[in-house]
């Protein structure tokens, strides 16, 4: 065998949450949304199911969807970065800003993520411990950051950091703050009105859960027009196929959609809340798909082991120095009331 | 606007071939097949075109693909890394084996790509003029590059180094030797079968020239299996989404319909030779779906400059210290009679 760098061979690289396709599984481990895309993706991929535009290149930067989504959020269209999935977007984001030895920093617990992402860039990961109730520490020890991440709404908390601290953090930095959006669509607040008054912001986002496109990879970044015009020569030219790409600017012209979706999870999430609550869990008020359930006394990782034999998927986490707990996704509300029933069973 | 790396900021950025979806434009340009995909193409992205498959993410590492592609090529499943597109594959290749300051080597001329690689992973690049008949040097003056890229057959000439030569040169390499096969489905032998007796050997592979499948962006790399486990590190977790995995799947499986697509375009490609030749090019002898034109004393690129205007897209390709050429994309006969009518005209 050849060898890779060191720092690839050191690492354990990122696994990601159990992925299984069977009917008889609910799947509440990787925050998928339980409805379906909007009927006008399948629609778009239909059409874009064309001869030509198979055998043809895509759009190297996507400039419909960039023309699209700039309608629908009030953006500039040239301040959009478009990714195959928002991972490609924090990849093309390290690369560019993080030389090997450079240091990337997040709050913690957080995104493991992030460690992977420094680890194949050869470079060092610090962490900073979320304060009480989940807020910034007023000092942040790492001004000098090559590039610093933080997930708003946090997984696996789901809970959001406002927009004066936001500022506040960006403005102690050297470096970008990336303000990691994926699950911003179900937030009561989200950093885009920032941008313009907050020059090292950067806002990524994913179309893998508001918008129901998981199997499709596709997000973007936002920030300003000549950052995106750096970033573009970082991306592979043609990151992002034709197929996602009309799957992506069909679900986002379609709000009226996204609106009915959205307030479905957000109502299923505040019964959730409360019935977990009552079942013994110290459950984290969450603005995002997902619940972050602990239990004092009693581990949880049995739950889970036992949740697991019953066919139902949700995710173990365990943050070195701070504890375990469960992330259990937003499911249809058939789904939640297996799942609540299951846990009762288990007690 | 924040500072990028210097790396990134000193580089040009690579430029793709002009993109451009117009019925009335002949599309010579970018070495896209002009037959359509296989139709079981079709038919397996319209089976996975579900609701369930777009809102849950994809297999991580292709399994489906990898077993397909396993059998119709004979080798381990294993050994395959599935790539959104070989650019994705390359990328990969370049972060897993090249630190900072490294070194990436490659004959020239060749695919420019190389050195925007080089260039985002903040390495150095230096280039081997391939010798008389594109042949590599007897001896090789960078023996412990970090990273060496020969495109088998080559870009922009078509050319192919045989097996015995690819074994010598990468039995003189400390590093890995990554035989880029893009278009090696068109040539007359390809290094699957070196693989198992040159350890440092990697074959890259495209779905975008054989397969008509640009647009939906999949590549994949074969190398040995412990080699595929630490890439799969460095990878994108969920690099390649579902309908992608489809298409190629089922474009891979459908080998009578690959043969019969291959013969179509190597007759046109032996027709047009014959006939760019008469019309006073020297043109290479190429085993890929493309052919390098060039005149002696006459400037070529008044020639792509006309054919622009009169809506055929080719490539103008100028390598400093060489010279430059057009690059023609081998199309349908339809297409190459157009080609070479309107070269008669502008004389």
């Amino acid at each position: 065998m050849i060898s890779v760098r060191p720092n690839v061979r050191a690492m354990a690289g990122y696994t990601p949450g159990e992925q299984i396709n069977r009917p008889d599984v609910i799947k509440l481990n990787t925050n998928e949304n339980p409805y379906p895309p909007s009927p006008r993706v399948f629609e778009a991929v239909r059409a874009a199911l064309t001869p030509d535009r198979l055998r043809k290149y895509p759009q190297p930067l996507g400039d419909d969807f960039r023309k699209a989504a700039g309608q629908v959020l009030g953006i500039d269209p040239d301040g959009i970065l478009v990714g195959n999935g928002s991972d490609d977007i924090l990849t093309v984001l390290t690369r560019a800003f993080v030389p090997e030895g450079g240091l990337i920093v997040s709050p913690t617990p957080s995104y493991v993520l992030y460690k992977s992402l420094a680890e194949i860039q050869g470079g060092r990961f610090e962490t900073v411990p979320f304060g009480a109730d989940w807020r910034l520490p007023d000092d942040w020890p790492f001004p000098d950051a090559d590039l610093t991440f933080l997930a708003n709404p946090n997984s696996p908390s789901g809970t959001v950091v406002g927009a004066a601290d936001v500022a506040r953090l960006a403005g102690t930095l050297r470096g970008p703050l990336v303000l990691d959006e994926a699950y911003a669509d179900f937030a009561e607040w989200n950093g885009l009105g920032l941008l313009s008054r907050v020059p090292n912001l950067i806002v990524t986002r994913s179309f893998s859960k508001a918008y129901s496109l998981a199997g499709v990879r596709f997000g973007f970044a936002v920030a300003d027009p000549a950052t995106v015009r750096e970033l573009v020569k970082v991306k592979d030219s043609y990151n992002c196929d034709v197929l996602s790409l009309a799957a992506a600017t069909a679900a986002i012209q379609d709000q009226g959609y996204f609106a009915d979706v959205r307030a479905k999870i957000l109502a299923t999430r505040g019964r959730m809340r409360a019935e977990l609550t009552e079942l013994g869990f110290a459950v984290t008020p969450s603005q995002a798909n997902f619940l972050w359930c602990r239990r004092a006394g009693r581990p949880v990782k049995p739950v889970y082991e036992a949740l697991k034999e019953r066919n139902i998927l949700v995710r173990y986490m365990n943050y070195p120095g701070y504890g375990d707990g469960l992330r259990i996704s937003v499911g249809t509300d058939a789904e939640i009331d297996r799942l609540l029933a299951e846990l009762r069973r288990i007690g």
